[in-house]
C-alpha cells in the first residue's frame, strides 16, 4: 500500500527484500525460516529488541514470509524455524514495548500474533505445509508460543536450551498468544504439568520436557540442524503441494490513499471521522475472468478473489491499528453478482489445484480475520450490490445485516456452494451453520436454493435483519448507524465477542473468547501495568512489583 | 454458620422462615417462588433494592430456595419463578450495587448469580424439575438472565410487559450472568436478532418476542396467572420425582468460627493470614454408614457425603466473599479411605433414588464450584489421607497434587466408580477425561484399577504431580506454596481459568470462561467504572458517560 509520507500508520506491507528482522530460504522443499532481529528495527525507537524479542514490525514479517510460502513458493513442503542469533531462539514479545503499549496496542499486537500463529496451523491443517521449530537456546515466552504453533518442536540438549512460559511469575500476565490454549489442549500437556511450567522462570529443558510433551524429542548440539533437516525432509514428502514451481508472485497491492480513507483496485475504505464510521467497499469481479486453471495461474495476484480479500485484509488490519476510533465498519459491496457466483463456481470446480486452494484459504482466514475485528459490523445491501455466494460471507460475518426492498430497484442476494463448508468461522462452522444453529435442514433447504433472494424473500428466508422499504430506509440505517456509535466501544467489544460465536468452540475460538478475554482483563490491572505492576517493574529501577493480593 | 459477632462476613446461610426477598409455596407438584424484594435488605445500606432488583443478599436466598426444593420437596415437578410486584417482574441487578461495588466483589456476585443460574439448569437436565419464568412486567437485564435459566418463558402481553438486556446501552457493561451465551446458545435467537436486542433499551415485547425466541409464548393478563398454572402442571407430569414427599431437612450446617477460620463437623478451614493461605481439610466418613436408601432417609443431612459436601460448599463461598486476600488453599483430607469408597458404592448402588441422586448432584455442583475458584489449589497427600473415590476429585480439581512417598508411612489414592462419570466438570468430561485429555485408553485402564495406588505407583499412573520423599517433602512443599504466593494474584486467576479447562467448551464453560472474561475486562474499562464511565454516570446528576472511543 502506498503510504502518505509523514504519517504514523503502521505500515502493513512488506517483502522479503525489506525484512530487516527474519530471512527466508528456500532449499528444495525445505524453507528455513531464521528469525534474526534487528534491536533498533522495532515500530518504536523506545526499545531495542534484544534477543530476538519481537513486537509488531517482526510479526508482520512473519505473517508475510508465511503468506508467499505458500504463494510464491508451492515447492515448499516443510519450514523449519529456527533462529540466526547463538543460544537464543527467541525470548518472546518485547517487554519494554509492552510496558509502554496503550492497551489498545497491547490487544491488537497480541490479536495479530495469535492470527499469525492460527494461520501457521492453518498451513499445516490444510495447505500440506509442515513447519518444525529449531529451539537453539532460550526460547521464553512468545518464543515458545511461536514454537507451539509449528507440527513438531525439537530442542538442541546442550544442558542449558530450555522452553519456558515466564509470562505468569515474570510479568504478573499471560502467555496469551495461544501459549496456555496450545499447552492443554494442542500438545494436551497435563493440567498440573502446566501449571508447574508456566511458574517456572527458568523454564523446562532436556529429557523432562520431551517427557511433558513440551517439545518432541533433543538432540545434542553436534547433529541438531542435520537431524532437523532430515525431519524437515520426512514431513516434506507426505505433502500433497506441487514438486516443483514456480508460484505466484505476491506484488504490491495497487491502490493508493485517498483522503483519510484507501482506495484499492477492488476494495475502498472511507473514514467519516465525525461520525467514527468507516464505509467499508468490496467490488466484484470486472470483465472476463478466468475459467481454467491455466488462466488462473496467469492471473496471479490480479485474480479477483485474491486481489479482492488480500485488499480486504490490508483494509481489516489498517482499521485495526490505525483507525482505533473508528466503531462502526458500514459493510457494502459493489458489481454483477452472476460475475462473483461464476467465479464461485471456478473456484469450487478447480479447488483441487494448489493454487486455488491458497486462495480458497486466503478467503477463509481473511473472513475469520473479519469476524474478529473488534468494531460494530453493519452491512448494507443495495441496488448494484453483489452480496452473493463468497461476498455473502461478508453479510454473514455482520452484526447486522439492512436490505432495501425497494420494488422499483430491486436488489438481490445468492447463496452458492462457498457458503457451504470451503469458508468456516473459528468454531469450524459455516457462517450459515452458527446462523441457524439447531436448524441444519434449513441451511440445507436454503443452499439448495440456487435463484437469488430478492428484499422479501430474503427476509422470509432469515438471510438479512431487516429489509425497510425505500420510505424507511435512510432513517432505519442512519438510526442504526448512529445508535450503535453512542454506546461504550467496550461493552460492544464485549458483546460481539459473545453474540457472533455461538456453538462449539475450538482451540481457535479459545484463544480469542478465553485467553485473550483474560489477557485484556489482565493488561488492564493494576498489578500488571499500575506504577507498581509487575509489567512495568521489569527491568526497572525500582526492582520488584507490589501487588494488590485481592483475588478475583 | 455461626458468625461471630461484629464481623462484616457475608452470611452465606439461609433459610425459607429469614427470607426477606422470596418466598416459597408448595401447593402439590407445583412450587412457586415469589420474588419480592424488600428494599431496604440489601447487603449494604448504600442503595435500595428498588423494582425487584437484586445483590447479593438477594440471590444467597434463590440458591437457598432451589436447593430446598430438591431435597425438602422431592413432591415438587416444577416451578413457577414469579413476581410479588406489580407490573415489574425484576429490574436485574442493583446498578447502584455494583457502581459501588470493588472489581473482587462485582465479579464475585457475578460469579455467584452464574452458579445459581446453572444450579437451576442442572435441576431441570437431572433433577426432574422444571422452570417456568412467569413474566408479568419490566423483565431487564439479570431479571431476563434469571428467566432464560428457566426452561420455560411466558409473558404478559399487556402492551407494556417487555424482556429487555439492556445493559450494553444503559450501563456500558455486559448481560453478564450467561445472558448473551444464553440468547445465542441456548434459545439459539439469531445472532442479528440477538444484536438488535441487546441494544434496545426499551427490549422487545408481544409477539416479536415469541418470533424471535426471546419468550415461548404471551399471554393477556387475565388468561396469564391460569396458563402459566397449567402449563406448569403439563411439565411437571412428566417429571420422575416421587409423587409425595416428605423430603429431608437441610438443617443448619453444624459449626463454628474457629479463629480466623470455620470448623464444620467434616471439613475445616484455617486461615494462615500473613501467608494468604487457607488450608482446608475434608474428613471422611467416620463410624457406621447408611447402606440402603432408608438408612439414607433417615440420616438425612447428617449423612456424610451431604454434609461434607454442603460444608465444602460454604467453605468455598466463604473463601470467595469473605477472604478476598487468601491466594492459595492448601487441600488436604483425613480419614478412612476404605469408608469412602464404601459410601461412594452406596451412593452408585442406589443413584436411581431421588435422595441419592440430589446428593450426588449437590457434590457435582460443589466440586464445580471447587473448579471455578479463583484460588491457587494445592493438594497433600499424606499418611491419614483419604483422597479416594469422591474425594479424590479434590485432588484432581486442584492445580497441583503432591504426594509423600514415605515407606514408613505410607499414603494412598484410589479410585471409584464415582470418577468415571458421575461428578463432570463443566466442560462435560469427568475430571479424569480432561486431565489425560485424548488418552481415554489411560482412564479406562486407571478406572480398572481397583487396588489403592501407593506413592510410586500413583506417580507412575500420572495421578499426581509430584511424590517427594520424607527427605524433601517439607522444603517441596513449602516452597510451591511460597512461590505461589509471591505472583500476580490476576496472573494466577487468568493462568488457573485457562488451564483447568481443557477440551470441549460448553454453555457453562462459555459462560465463566468467555462471557465473565469480557466483563470482567468491562468491569475495569473506565468507560465503565471511571469517573465519568456509564455505570457511575447511571442515575446520577452528571447524566450522560463520556466515553474514550478507542475500540479494542
Amino acid at each position: 500500500m502506498a503510504q502518505a509520507a509523514g504519517q504514523s500508520w503502521v505500515r502493513l506491507e512488506t517483502r522479503p527484500d525489506e525484512y530487516r528482522h527474519w530471512k527466508l530460504a528456500v532449499d528444495g522443499a525445505v524453507a528455513t525460516l531464521t528469525m534474526d532481529v534487528t534491536e533498533d528495527a522495532g515500530l518504536s525507537s523506545d526499545y531495542r529488541l534484544k534477543l530476538n524479542s519481537y513486537d509488531l514490525a517482526v510479526d508482520i514479517e512473519l505473517a508475510d514470509a508465511v503468506e508467499r510460502i505458500r504463494f510464491e513458493h508451492p515447492e515448499v513442503h516443510a519450514v523449519v524455524v529456527r533462529s540466526g542469533k547463538d543460544r537464543v531462539f527467541c525470548a518472546g514479545a518485547n517487554i519494554f514495548m509492552l510496558a509502554g503499549a496503550s492497551h489498545a496496542h497491547k490487544v491488537n499486537f497480541c490479536k495479530f500474533t495469535n492470527e499469525t500463529r492460527l494461520a501457521i496451523e492453518d498451513a499445516s491443517a490444510h495447505s500440506g505445509l509442515k513447519f518444525i521449530a529449531a529451539v537453539n537456546g532460550v526460547c521464553a515466552g512468545g518464543g515458545y508460543e511461536l514454537a507451539l504453533a509449528c507440527d513438531e518442536i525439537y530442542l538442541v540438549d546442550d544442558g542449558t536450551a530450555a522452553v519456558s512460559l515466564p509470562e505468569a511469575p515474570l510479568l504478573g500476565v499471560l502467555p496469551g498468544t495461544g501459549g496456555l490454549t496450545r499447552l492443554v489442549d494442542k500438545r494436551r500437556v497435563r493440567r498440573d504439568r502446566a501449571d508447574l511450567f508456566c511458574t517456572l522462570v527458568e523454564g523446562i529443558r532436556g529429557r523432562r520436557a520431551v517427557e511433558w510433551g513440551l517439545v518432541d524429542k533433543t538432540w545434542p548440539t553436534s547433529r541438531f540442524a542435520g537431524a532437523v533437516e532430515q525431519r524437515a525432509r520426512e514431513l516434506g514428502a507426505q505433502s500433497d503441494r506441487p514438486a516443483s514451481g514456480p508460484g505466484i508472485l505476491l506484488g504490491p497491492l495497487e491502490g493508493a490513499v485517498e483522503g483519510d480513507g484507501l482506495r484499492y483496485a477492488s476494495v475502498s475504505l472511507a473514514i467519516d471521522r465525525e461520525k467514527r464510521v468507516a464505509h467499508l467497499t468490496v467490488r466484484g469481479p470486472e470483465g472476463p475472468q478466468p475459467a481454467v486453471v491455466d488462466e488462473i495461474l496467469a492471473a496471479g495476484d490480479r485474480y479477483w478473489p485474491l486481489r479482492a480479500f488480500r485488499e480486504l485484509d490490508a483494509a481489516l488490519l489498517h482499521l485495526r491499528l490505525n483507525e482505533p476510533e473508528v466503531g462502526t465498519v458500514v459493510v457494502r459491496t459493489e458489481g454483477d453478482a452472476a460475475a462473483v457466483l461464476a467465479t464461485d463456481s471456478v473456484l469450487l470446480a478447480h479447488r483441487a489445484h494448489w493454487l486455488v486452494r491458497e486462495i480458497v484459504l486466503h478467503m477463509k482466514r481473511t473472513l475469520k480475520r473479519m469476524d474478529l475485528t473488534a468494531r460494530s459490523l453493519i452491512a448494507l445491501v443495495e441496488p448494484g450490490s453483489c452480496f452473493a455466494g463468497s461476498l455473502f460471507e461478508l453479510a454473514l460475518s455482520a452484526d447486522r445485516c439492512y436490505m432495501l426492498d425497494d420494488p422499483e430497484r430491486p436488489a438481490a442476494v445468492a447463496l452458492s456452494g462457498m457458503n457451504a463448508g470451503p469458508l468456516p468461522m473459528g468454531n469450524d462452522l459455516t457462517r450459515l451453520q452458527t446462523r441457524f444453529l439447531g436448524r441444519p435442514e434449513l441451511v440445507d433447504e436454503l443452499l439448495a436454493e440456487r435463484e437469488p433472494f430478492d428484499a422479501p424473500a430474503a427476509l422470509d428466508a432469515e438471510l438479512v435483519t431487516s429489509a425497510p422499504d425505500a420510505l424507511d430506509w435512510d432513517d432505519e440505517v442512519r438510526l442504526a448507524i448512529e445508535a450503535r456509535a453512542a454506546f461504550s466501544p467496550d461493552a460492544l467489544t464485549g458483546l460481539e465477542a459473545n453474540l457472533r460465536f455461538a456453538g462449539p468452540e475450538t482451540l481457535e475460538t479459545k484463544i480469542f473468547g478465553r485467553l485473550s478475554a483474560w489477557q485484556n482483563w489482565i493488561f488492564q490491572r493494576p498489578n500488571a501495568v499500575g506504577e507498581k505492576g509487575a509489567l512495568r517493574a521489569f527491568g526497572a529501577v525500582q526492582g520488584r512489583p507490589e501487588f494488590d493480593w485481592t483475588r478475583t
